[in-house]
Formats: structure tokens, sequence, C-alpha cells
């Protein structure tokens, strides 16, 4: 008998049919004899029609307040969940966050997690309930509801798994894991059984939008294995994890690529100290999220400095940037919009200097120009013209031979 | 600078425009320099959707899992109304009836409160907030959400009220006041300023629909003055309360009426110990809740029982009475579904026997034939045809000149 938890998203449970779907998947779990806790999110739209009505009764919602109204969606859908199973014939309750002893700092709308106090939800473990667990949400020492952001509801149970040292996370969507590439791309992307956390974690941010980051993060610290799988069908899903294999770590795991990158560059920057802070400084007190920094070696004292930001985020990053060059003696600056991203990514790049350039020969052979590189460790990172992107996809998968067999 | 207990059932705050509108209204108490405490219930429908969905997962939705589930749609409202309020520029604040200290017992969908703990409310209100409480539910000693049932934001406010020792609790809803009747059926039918809680809770049990007999009970008990008003108007409604004049009361208050009548009458009974319990104890072990109840004296120590019951539950009061009926030697069962109910409510009958004769002699001038009659020390009723109850309540409107001014 081992411990686990289950998360199951808003489209798991849109609606009462696949909520009666859900708790049939769960009870098997019991059947199995496992305890089982389990995380839901909202059902369907319900976050976004409550920010609307929010949206309609104040033209800025006070935080707290919202994220007491956000968080009555995931207990509406914890409640339904738990009548579901017991109308199967499981026992089972409903816990809200704060009753499930998640405790949060005070920072509403992107609470972090402080601290799990697993003793309640033990304490119905042992009274063999099915524990089910309202996700994204939490609970200050002042006993005021918090929500955890994006990502929340993930976070929500790999902070569970790690509290209650469950032997396993899993995570149910309608995506049936992680693949090689996005297979609306390359149709024959193929579905990775495992993957370590490193790539997972250069994968969501480059691009995949299956988990979030945070929860992987988190499942990392506390070494909790996370299954990526869909609520719908019996695929085996993907295993995120430490101990991926010696062998499938030696190769390249997948294809990344993100269609929403603007870029700005400032031209002809005076090569002195102090420049970097301030820009980015002021572009992050504006709420501008910048993701790749490249600033090339300043010949004769002069560089220049490009960066990327969400295409939505362009104009209000613009109008941050452009005084400050003025203020700096910087030459000009440039914005583009229609960009994108493509990233190869395995832990099995470590020490092998031949992918990089196995990577920029691909693309040359397809007469794509890369703009931009950057790379950590694990990962390779071209920015490319937004048409090309699809192409650069399918011809790295190629290349790299990720349709054939692990 | 006094508190004031505000409560705004579930059409005040139906949809974001009318949530703006109560704001208005509390806003104005505030700028009066009051401190005030806000009781709304959930908008419109949610609480009727809320248990549709409930039944489209579960045949017999888990009481404790259907009160989280409703609770939510009061929380919904009071974090709307809260951030309509901070909008407006004031400062304010929601709470949860765990919260707010509404400690209950752990009878779910029908708890008790048994306790108001005030504190984190008076610190919110030291604080100079508007504190906006989350209706109709509460919390156990264990953390587990109640709801209260039937009246439970009625009830809410008025304990809040109690526990604050608050000056008045208002209580906000789309009807104007008590009338002297259902001003659908007497058009000119009046407001009344001020009324009784004994007289309030014989028109709350005898046909009125305004305001939930428990709220009224309890400020009674706890001797708080409750306005019933419209929100939508500035109207001045109608004061609950205990002080009402002499002269006022020495007066018929008001005549209330009933449709949902059934009556079954039992024939022929022997007289002996024992009987009538024999068939109430079963009738309320089958969740049956009967009403008045006659037996007239017996003759030849053979006597006739007859009560009534609401028209829905007449076919399942009649599966139970039945075979009681034969087992105690009655002689029949006679069910009779279309019958109404018409009262004559005012302290003033206490000690005056002219007003039965009046209402009985109206009646007959009416040609309406009497069925049944009960009384209490502040009202008489009479059991009459249902096709007749409409006139009966003109006819004692204008008998008992209560189109008069008071």
């Amino acid at each position: 008998m081992s411990l686990i938890v289950q998360k199951y998203g808003g489209t798991s449970v849109a609606d009462a049919g696949r909520i009666r779907n859900v708790a049939r998947r769960i009870a098997q779990v019991k059947d199995r004899g496992d305890r089982v806790v389990v995380v839901v999110s909202a059902m369907g739209d319900t976050t976004d029609d409550l920010i609307k009505l929010a949206n309609q009764v104040a033209e800025k919602p006070d935080k707290r307040e919202l994220d007491v109204l956000l968080s009555t969606g995931e207990v509406v859908a914890s409640t339904l969940l738990t009548m579901a199973l017991h109308s199967m014939g499981y026992t089972a309750i409903s816990l809200s966050g704060a009753q499930a002893g998640i405790k949060t700092d005070a920072a509403y709308s992107r609470a972090r997690i402080t601290n799990i106090d697993p003793r309640r939800m033990l304490r119905e473990l042992d009274n063999g309930n099915i524990v089910i667990v309202a996700g994204f949400q939490g609970v200050t020492d002042e006993m005021d509801i918090t929500t955890l952001g994006r990502g929340g509801s993930d976070t929500t149970a790999v902070a569970l798994a790690a509290g209650l040292d469950a032997r396993v996370c899993e995570r149910y969507t309608d995506t049936e894991g992680i693949y090689t590439a996005d297979p609306r791309i390359v149709p024959e992307a193929r579905r990775l059984n495992e993957i370590s956390y490193e790539e997972m974690l250069e994968m969501a941010t480059y691009g995949s939008k299956v988990i979030h980051p945070r929860a992987v993060e988190l499942g990392e610290v506390f070494n909790v294995p996370i299954l990526v799988a869909s609520s719908f069908t019996e695929n085996p899903g993907t295993l995120i994890h430490g101990e991926v294999s010696m062998e499938i770590r030696n190769k390249v795991r997948s294809i990344a690529h993100d269609l929403d990158v603007a870029k700005i560059t400032v031209v002809g920057i005076p090569d002195r100290p102090g420049i970097a802070a301030s820009i980015f400084v002021p572009l992050a007190e504006a709420g501008i999220s910048v993701d790749t920094i490249v600033q090339n070696a300043s010949i004769h004292k002069i560089t220049d400095l490009t960066f990327t930001v969400a295409k939505s985020q362009l104009a209000a990053a613009m109008a941050v940037v452009e005084p400050i060059a003025g203020s700096i003696d910087a030459r000009e600056c440039i914005a583009d919009a229609r960009l994108g991203k493509v990233s190869v990514i395995g832990t099995g790049m470590q020490n092998a200097p031949g992918y990089a350039a196995r990577m920029f020969s691909t693309l040359s052979e397809e007469n794509i120009n890369i703009q931009l590189i950057t790379t950590s460790e694990i990962r390779i990172t071209c920015i490319i013209d937004e048409a090309q992107v699809k192409d650069a996809v399918r011809a790295l998968h190629r290349a790299f031979e990720l349709d054939r067999g692990e």
C-alpha cells in the first residue's frame, strides 16, 4: 500500500460527466489498495468567468478579495468530485487549501507555499477516506485565503506529494504526456516514457505548456516523481523524475519551440559599468518579463544589447527602453515582433560539443537565418524568423532522429 | 456613531449593476459615520444552480459536501460587493462565516449557530473597514463548513447584530416591508411602519414569505430591532421590534393567507390514550411536517382527528396514515388537497373576544364555509376552500379597516 497524489486539471472536470469519469479513475486506484489524495482545478472556464465578474464590479479588483473569489472555483470542483465518489460507494472528503494545511505567505494572487501541515489529511486517510483537496489555494497565518498564481494547482499537488511523502504525483490533463516535439507540428513526434527534471524545466520554459515550471522545480527540490498523463485515455504518460537511465540521458530528448517572441536591440551603447542595470531594473519595475538577454563583446568600447520579451509586452518595453537609450547615449533602439524560438534539449548534450554544430548546420541547410543563440548546459536555443519556426522544428526532429524509439 | 448590520438578499445582488447599487447604499451609511457590517446572500439563482450541479454528479449528494459547495455562493457575492466598495474609494474586507466567527453545530444543511466570536469583525471595524460577511454559513469546532438551512442569511444577520450589540439589523430585499395583506390580492393593502416580534412570527408562519420566522425568533430573544425594507427604493420599510406603542397594539394588524394547504381527516377513531401519538410519531419519522391539528371532543367514545400538511406531502402522509387508521379501528381516512388558510393577526386581540365573531360573520356574509378553526393568543385562523381564499382576504381587510392609516 502506498500513498499517491493525483491532480486533475480544469478540462478533466469541466462538466458532471467528466467529474464522474475522474471519480471512476480515482476509484480504480483506491481499489488497488493505495491511499489517495486528489487535487482538483476549477471546472472548465470557471476562473475566467469569476475574473470577468470581478472586472464588472470594479476596475481594479482588490487582490485579497480576488483571491477569495477565485478560490471558490476549486472548492466547488472538490465537493462535486467528492459527491461523485460517494455515489459510487466510496468514502471521501473534500478539504479546502486551508483545511488541507497549505500555509502560504500573504502575497495575494501569487502566494508562495511556506509549509504543509499534513495532520488533517493523514487523519482523514487513516479514517479510510479518499481526500479531495481544492487546488491553487492556501491560507495565511491570519487565516486569510490566498491563491498561488499561475501553475497553482500543479504546485499544490507536488507540494502535497512532498508533504505527505507520496510515492508519486500523477498529474492528469487532456494531453498524453511530454513529446519529442509538438505533435501538431511534427506528426511523427513520439511520447517520451521518462524525462529528467532538468530537461522538463528547459522544455517548460522553452515552449511547452504542459506543466508549469514552478511545479517541476518543486518536484526536483523534494525529489517527487511527477507522472504527466491524460485523464481521457489509459496511455501511460511521461514520468518526470531524477533517475533517468544513463543511456537515455546521453541523447537529445526533444525539440521545443515558442512563437511568442519579440526582440529589442539597443544599438551602439558605450560600454561602461551599470548600463545593463540601468535598462533592466526599470523594465522589471514596469512588470515586464525579459527572457533571453544577449550582449556581444564590445568593439572600440561600443556594444549592442539584445533581449526578448513576449509580443504582448513589446510596446510597453519600448516605452521604457527608448528614453533610457537616449540618456545613456546609445545610437538607437530597434524592435522586431516577428520572431520565434527553437530549442534542442537533452542532458546528453552536457559533454558533447557536436550537438550545437549539428543544430546550426541543419538550420543552414533549410536556409534559416539564426538571429540570436543562447545555451544552457542541456539546451541550445536559436531565435529565428517566426515564419520559419515550424520548418525548423521538423528539420531538427529528423536530424536528431527523434522519430526513432528510445 | 453606532453599529449597524445590513443584510442584502439574492435578488439585490443578482448582477454587477445591482452589486454596485448595494455598494452605494452601504457607502451612504458609512458616510453618516456609522460602523457597518453587511451580510450577503448568494447572487440570484446561484444556490439553485449549485444544487442542480450536485444532483448531476450524485443521486443523493453528501450533506457535508453539499454545505461546502453551497457556501461558495455567498463567498462569491461577499468578495464582489467588497471589490465594488473598494472601487468607490471605501475600505472594506470580506469575511467567510468561519472568519466572521460564526460557530455552529455539525448538523449539515440545517446547522444551528452556537456562538458568535466577534473579535475578527471588531478588529476590522476598528481598522476602519466595512465588513462584508458571507451569509448562510458557519463553521464547526473541527473547522468544517456548515450551512444554516432555510432563512440562513437572515439568521446570520440577526445573530451578528446580537453578537455585535448592533443598534439595528436592516434587512433589504425586493419587497417594501410588511403589509396589512398581500398587495397582489388586496390592492389597498398598506405597509406597516412597525410590528411586534409576536405578530411578525404569526405572519411568517401563516403565509408571509417576507422574512424567515427563525430570524424573527432570534431577534426577539436578543431584542434586536429588524428593519425590513427594499434595496431598490428609499421607502422606510417596516421595523420589527418589541416596543410597539400601546395604541397600535390594540388592533388587528394584518390578514395573512396560505394557498398550500391539504387536509387529512381520520374518521371514527375509538377515543383512547395514545391514539394521537400512534399517528403523529410515524408522520414525523417520515419527515412530514404537520401544521394545524384539530381533534373534536368525542361523542360516545368516538372522535375525528383532522390535520393539515403541505399539498406536496399529502400523498406521502396518506401512505403513512391509512395503514395506521386500519390498525386502530378508525372508520376511514379522507384527504382534501384543495384548501387554503386565512388568518387575522394582531396583539390587540388578546383580551378582546369580539374579533373572532367579526371574522366569522364576515366570512359568512361572503358565503365562505369554514372547515377548521384554530387560534393563538394573537391570531385566528380559518381553513377554507382554496378557491375562496382571495375573496376572504379582501373581505377581512375591509372588515377590520386595514386600509385606513395607523
